[in-house]
């Protein structure tokens, strides 16, 4: 699959000092050449990290010129120092094009309650700066430096024809496998074009990418405190702002671009063995049925259950009875890998070795929930809950 | 700790063919000597199985002669048949003391979607029949009776001198340890006692105790189908329905017997290593304090972390930000086993060996989570999260 690389961004990834093992990178560093818009969407926790804080008061906005990232801190509950660190990052990334201190942009992944390494911090921007470059393996570094407990670089791109005849590319990458102690992980995506966006129309465009992809994954239900969706359009490659058919089909690209990269969250869940896919349909509006989903996707009863190979759809039914929407459960059918295991309220026979091995012998597992109460549709992803997940969120001396 | 076992009840266990060690008990059967008033609360989940269905409809009222209880099949998503099936159980308890047909209550617990074993429960009723006694070690088989992966019988009792001079006694049961495959196990409790109670003052009572107790608690947050909590008042000690101060002091001492039977359930978690105490106070309100506390009681990464010893309080703070209740981050605190880790909105320096040590070393793990929005508070029990949980959950066929 070819990397499409976005015109006007530049790309680095080097080891501050924040990892131990000096071979990992640990900040990430991306500037366009040329101003861009930009847009983001962030975390609802009320506790949120110093990064969502000064980003969320600049977004949606023009004129911005970098991006920089680090892990092993989240730079959360550290106060007005937070503040002025995640201010200060920002601005050292932003001047190395020429750009105002308050066009950085700040992403930032790890502990919670620890002040930044700032020697380090400074010390790593100033070094990435010496490195950037417009290629692939610099947009593969960039990637890799935001892993924590990521076991792969995660990123997609697609390329779109506008009607003016030019190409324009979108490419994202992001981080996030849950969380691991004595770091509070985070999910973290930066999604990049050369098409040229209003602010306004890049701020809707983000969040209604959001709504259908990374608010449709869950790993174990926990919404860490710096939860990050960046994008940033510069029109290196078209610099009129898109609009009418235009703009819809960058719209239908960007959200699959997000689905795409959203999936390989839970796909890379810490310790998962299954990724889970949760079709849920006949609902009365879309919101019911992204709560059942979500429910169905966080039950632990359920994450066992696949975990174990046990096409257990009593646990999954029920999960979806406690989720709190109405719905008739004579009208409530299940199908589990296409195996119909209950339908219109009443379990329906099956083999249950034959469905056990499909889940078994497939790293991929479908449900299908349907209610029969409308016609609203949701596609969620999730993982299995493994006793390797429970190691490696509680033994973090291994 | 004697046991006071409220005048005019008989109890009796038996083994009908439903558990396959034949040394195990698997019906439960209660009855009042005299009539008595009965109210109950039940499981919200939609998808709820035929004895609550049977039950709900029923109560609250009075003339209520028995209850039966049976483990392993939760006669759940059994349609009309189900109901059929729960009716005949209760009509057969009921009528050995010569009681109607609907005034017999019943409790399910264990698989669902299966037909109850109708053959097997109308033989084990009958052979309880004749095995009916009102002794502390009848009281204690049929607490045995409802057990499925509980390590031990649950009960507690009270007594309560009333104004007049009499004195009456509570006594209660219940199961819960969360579900392990392929049932779906389910928390029952039944309190009986020999105080008289019209049928409104009792249904208030219990609902307002199950607000303080099983309302409370939580093993991974999964409401089952069965969920059902029976209170039986026969006036065997004082005929006179409770009223003014003795009706108050009896909803005291009800309350406090829900509590401890309650606790009962998480400190028998399935795999659990710790009791967890959640004490959420400085809120606006009770139901404000109750979806915090719920929140953090049932966050894999809170639980996981507990099960390592970890006192990561960044990951409890983390938790309540998401529960979706507003509250000013900077006024937030939280102590663990007493040791304070955030003060309004800071981390505050700490042992991390010494309070690591004090969750290891102790069954007991005591979270105070402190907000300054307002004076209401709760108290929430909950359990760790730990890879025998997973694999309870996980692999039934061991």
């Amino acid at each position: 699959m070819p990397l499409h690389l976005p015109k006007g961004f530049r790309f680095a990834a080097v080891h501050c000092g924040l990892k131990s093992d000096p071979y990992q990178q640990d900040l990430s560093l991306v500037v366009s050449d040329v101003p861009a818009t930009a847009a983001g969407v962030f975390t609802p926790n009320l506790v949120c990290g110093a990064p969502v804080q000064v980003n969320r008061s600049r977004l949606p906005g023009e004129g911005f010129r970098a991006v920089v990232a680090n892990s092993r801190c989240a730079n959360a509950c550290t106060g007005e120092q937070g503040i002025r660190d995640a201010e200060e990052m920002g601005a050292l990334a932003s001047q190395i094009v020429g750009g105002k201190p308050e066009k950085g942009l700040v992403m930032s992944t790890g502990v919670i309650g620890t002040m930044l390494p700032m020697d380090n911090i400074r010390r790593g921007i100033d070094k990435a700066a010496g490195r950037l470059v417009a290629s692939e393996a610099g947009f593969l570094d960039a990637a890799r430096g935001i892993m924590t407990t990521d076991t792969v670089e995660k990123y997609a791109s697609t390329t779109l024809r506008l009607s003016s005849g030019e190409t324009i590319s979108l490419a994202g990458f992001c981080k996030g496998a849950a969380m691991i102690a004595p770091k509070l992980a985070t999910m973290l995506a930066c999604v990049l074009t050369d098409a040229k966006l209003d602010p306004d129309a890049a701020q809707r465009l983000v969040r209604d990418a959001v709504e259908d992809s990374f608010n449709c994954i869950s790993v174990e239900g926990h919404t860490s405190t710096s939860d990050t969706v960046l994008l940033l359009a510069n029109g290196a490659a078209a610099p009129t702002p898109l609009s009418g058919n235009d703009l819809a089909k960058f719209a239908d690209a960007l959200r699959k671009l997000c689905v795409e990269l959203a999936m390989k969250i839970p796909a890379d869940g810490e310790g998962a063995t299954h990724l889970i896919t949760i079709d849920v349909e006949g609902c009365k509006d879309r919101e019911s049925a992204r709560t059942i989903a979500r429910k169905v996707a966080e039950d632990a009863l359920v994450k066992t259950a696949i975990f174990g190979a046990d096409p257990n759809w009593g646990r999954i039914v029920s999960a979806a009875g406690t989720a709190g929407v109405s719905f008739d459960p004579r009208k409530a059918s299940f199908k589990l890998n296409g195996f119909e295991l209950f339908r219109n309220g009443s379990p329906t026979p099956f083999d249950k070795k034959e469905v056990g091995d499909s889940i078994r012998n497939n790293r991929d597992t479908h449900f299908l929930l349907s209610f029969g109460e409308g016609a609203a549709s949701i596609r969620f992803w999730t993982t299995d809950l493994t006793t390797e997940y429970v190691r490696l969120n509680s033994d973090y001396t291994t």
